[in-house]
């Protein structure tokens, strides 16, 4: 069932990282240590929607994967896998929606308009959608159990 | 800057809750002690990405908070607050794409379109955008700090 009528989205910055293609793109936004440092750029008519950050020491980002238009994968074998697995199962791009989420450090503002942040995995250029603050009272579940992927991932290669 | 065209959106399934008005809702998912049990209602189209989601404990869920079709607010004043916040230093819903964002407790299959979950705050009948599986290896940040929240939230009343 498609009903894109309802849901128009749109951009409201831009994310700037050091990965210009995706076969530079880590696999995870901690995979490189030290984690270079990127940056949210904010549309200007957005700006008012800043107030009030200071203080957070995580946001949780939201964008647009769709950059490639590669169709959704509804099953694939993941690179670091040798069997099939559902794309809800993964954090793949070639999702139904393609919307990529990532926790991130929130280290200030460098303009007004600009977010200095690190632990990004995406292109350069990718599409911001949201920006929210990270609340550990109910984002972080450190006992979390990942199925498939607890034998793959660790800090640094989290799939 | 407005670029809906590029950007199609799918309802891939259903959230079914006990709160049929948004008065109804709780605060957030973990507000009431036990947490209701919820259900996500996939589509049948996308019932395959659903494999190899046994063994997560942790689920995230992206939904359409649009529902109500109020126009975003920048900046406004919480509930439970005195002051004015911008949006993006917030949960609320009415963000200039409004996407909700539920980290769930994943309880099993109830069949293979319907899966059983906690901790979700929304409307019953909530569109479904995306489930990805948790990691607490890049998700979770126990110590993440919350700015004007610290004063106001808790494990069941995080705003």
């Amino acid at each position: 069932m498609t009903d894109s009528a309802g849901f128009a989205l749109r951009r409201i910055g831009t994310l700037q990282t050091p990965w210009r293609t995706i076969a530079e793109c880590p696999r995870n936004g901690r995979q490189f240590d030290p984690a270079p440092l990127c940056r949210v750029r904010v549309e200007p008519d957005y700006i008012p929607g800043l107030s009030s950050l200071a203080g957070f020491t995580h946001l949780i980002l939201l964008y647009w994967l769709g950059q490639d238009a590669k169709p959704p994968q509804l099953v694939f074998t993941p690179p670091f896998d040798n069997q099939a697995r559902g794309v809800f199962a993964t954090r793949g791009p070639r999702r139904p929606n393609p919307i990529g989420l990532s926790v991130v450090s929130f280290e200030g503002f460098e303009a007004a308009d600009c977010l200095k942040i690190r632990y990004l995995d995406c292109l350069d250029g990718t599409a911001l959608l949201d920006i929210k603050p990270y609340l550990p009272t109910t984002d972080s579940e450190p006992g979390a159990t990942m199925g498939w992927l607890d034998r793959h991932a660790t800090r640094k290669d989290g799939g």
